[in-house]
This record gives structure tokens, C-alpha cells and sequence, in this order.
């Protein structure tokens, strides 16, 4: 068995980010050198998210739309009693899926047609670590 | 290590539908010979997924209704001005959880009792891929 | 390659609780002796989660809030017509995301700062088991 570990940093100017991280990922397997694995690919922030989607401009718009309805900004949660204001970001992380694991097939991260790998950043301008790992033959 | 890699098609007559697949995983694990392992289920498609849950017709009903009240379809999304209309599909993807990784113990897919492996499509009339990628020993 | 398969016995006096699980995976992760590899934390039952957020009460609150606000209780499912009155609880475990797959690095389950692992009961009152599944070498 083989093993690769590779923590990508990311630091956006920005509150609200999604960063496609998908050739980072693919960096990450050609350097393990793994022919046939599974690739873990986890924030290790917990205001954040990696996710899968399209790579689209209105379609980025649209997922922070809906995850600015279903869990908002600015409302007086209890976790803000803490002196924190962030709370909407461990929410909106939870709702978007908080990571994702890859197949490796024939030495290449395994993906459909539009499937692109994002981090999606939730309270940013900070760096901020996300961890692959990768285990395989 | 083992591994085995296999790709299961799906095409539903109707754009919202729910497949139980855990037929078909087990198959693959059974095909596999693996002993010990993880079994990652994966859409290669950004508009459907793979969760786990009951197989009870009301609860399918009530899970899609839940994300067509969260993430309705029809509309003014702005993915929808590339000359999309799936927007909706994209979003509850997500919202319902994009793929599962399951154990396989002793030669076989380790479910609770209740434990069924569903493809949510949220945009059909076409063929999908669904990945199934196996390791272990 | 190594494996290593366990199960929490959880079993919560509430119907709704959140139970921090980090130092019984980590106790499976140091049981295993596997140094490099993945670890599995999935529930076997389908009216609970395990997910990674902040172990902080307020937060813990406000995620319960947010998904009763999304998924309420007590409303006329059309599961419920099968003598169930769980569905919120089906629904809710999918909103927060069923399951998660984290790293074992040089024999440590790695974790972010704030990274702590959530056993997430909607439907207690009754034993449950968590799914521990290790792999690697």
C-alpha cells in the first residue's frame, strides 16, 4: 500500500469564496504515484467545505443564493455569545457537504466530464489548510 | 491491496427519480473479493447523488419534497442564462449529500438494518454513471 | 495493508441530542496501529449523522435550530402514514450530512483545531451504533 499526504494552503481576500482546487488535486495523485486508490479530500477548517460541482460563474452565484437563504448572515445566534460572528459559516458548510472522497483510476483522479473539485470558503481572508490524503496501490 | 473499479448506468425515464442501488453495490463488492475495505459511491454527474436511507415510498415523496421546497426548480437562477434549466438539480444535490464511502466487513457491504444505497437523479432522460470504487484486501 | 473495524454503542435519554465521538475514534485509530491510512465514521441507522463541526453549546443549538427550521418536526409526512413519526429525523440527517471519512497521519487521527467528531441522534431513545472502519498500513 502507498500513501500520500499534501495539505493545499488557501487564503482568500475574501469573506465568502469558492476556489476550484482541482488541479491541486490532480497535483497531489501524480506526485503519490498511486495507480488505483481513494483521495480524501477535507478542509480542516470548519467554517469551510470542499464540494463537487460545476465550474460556472452563475451557478457559484446561485449556491451562495441558497446558502445565504437557508442559513443567513448576521442573525443573533448563541454561537455569536461566544464573541464570534461566524456562525452562519459553520452552517452554510454543513448544508454544502463538508468534503468529498475521489476514486484514482489508472494513476488519474477519476471524474466525470464536469465534475470540479471546490473549496468553498465561508469566513476567509485568512490562510487556511485543506488536507488530501490519498491511500492506494 | 485489492481493487476493482466499476461504472453502474443509469437512465430513468423521468427527470426526478430515486433508484435503490444496493443491489448492485453488493454485487460489485461480491465481484471485488475483497475481505476488508471501503467501497466509495460516487455520481460522475453534478446534478444527481448518492445517500443512504429507507426505502419507503412516502419518504421518497417526502425527501423530494423537502428539496423542492429548499432548492425549487423553475426558477430565474442565474446558471440558467448559459441556456441551462437544471439549476435546481445542481442545489439538491448538494443539499441531500453528493456521495457515501460504506464498509465492506468480511467479504460484504456492511449495512444497518434499515440501510439502503439510493441514485437520486435530479435531471434524467439520459444515461448516467454512477463510479463504485472498491480497495481493501 | 491493515484493518480495523469497531462500534460505538451510543444510546442518548433524548429523542434529539449531539454526542462528541472524537476520543472513541481515536482510541479505534490508536486500537488499529495504523499509521498512514482512512477511518469511516458512519452511523448504521438512517435517523442519524456524524458530522465535524465546533464543540461549542450555543452552536451546537443553533445547528438544531436551523435544521428544525428546515426540516420541522411534527408536520403530516407521508412516512408517518406507515405508523412512523420520525421523518424530520430521516430528513434532518441528510441536511447535516450522514457521514464523514478523515486521515490517519503517522498514527494520529488528523484533525484541524477545532475539528471534533459529532454523533448526531433525531431519533434516540434506544441504543445505536456507530460504524468505526479503518484502512491502510
Amino acid at each position: 500500500m502507498k500513501s500520500h499526504t499534501e495539505h493545499i494552503i488557501v487564503h482568500t481576500p475574501e469573506r465568502y469564496a469558492f476556489i476550484n482546487i482541482t488541479s491541486q488535486v490532480e497535483a497531489a495523485v501524480k506526485k503519490s504515484s498511486v495507480q488505483e486508490g481513494l483521495v480524501l479530500i477535507t478542509p480542516m477548517h470548519i467554517t469551510a467545505a470542499v464540494y463537487v460541482n460545476d465550474d460556472e460563474s452563475g451557478l457559484l452565484d446561485d449556491i451562495h443564493e441558497m446558502l445565504e437563504r437557508l442559513a443567513p448572515s448576521g442573525k443573533n445566534y448563541r454561537h455569536h455569545q461566544t464573541g464570534e460572528d461566524n456562525c452562519d459559516a459553520h452552517l452554510k458548510r454543513q448544508l454544502l457537504g463538508h468534503q468529498v472522497t475521489m476514486a484514482i483510476t489508472k494513476g488519474k483522479l477519476e471524474l466525470g466530464t464536469w465534475e470540479q473539485i471546490f473549496y468553498a470558503e465561508f469566513d476567509g481572508q485568512r490562510p487556511k489548510r485543506v488536507l488530501v490524503k490519498i491511500i492506494g496501490e
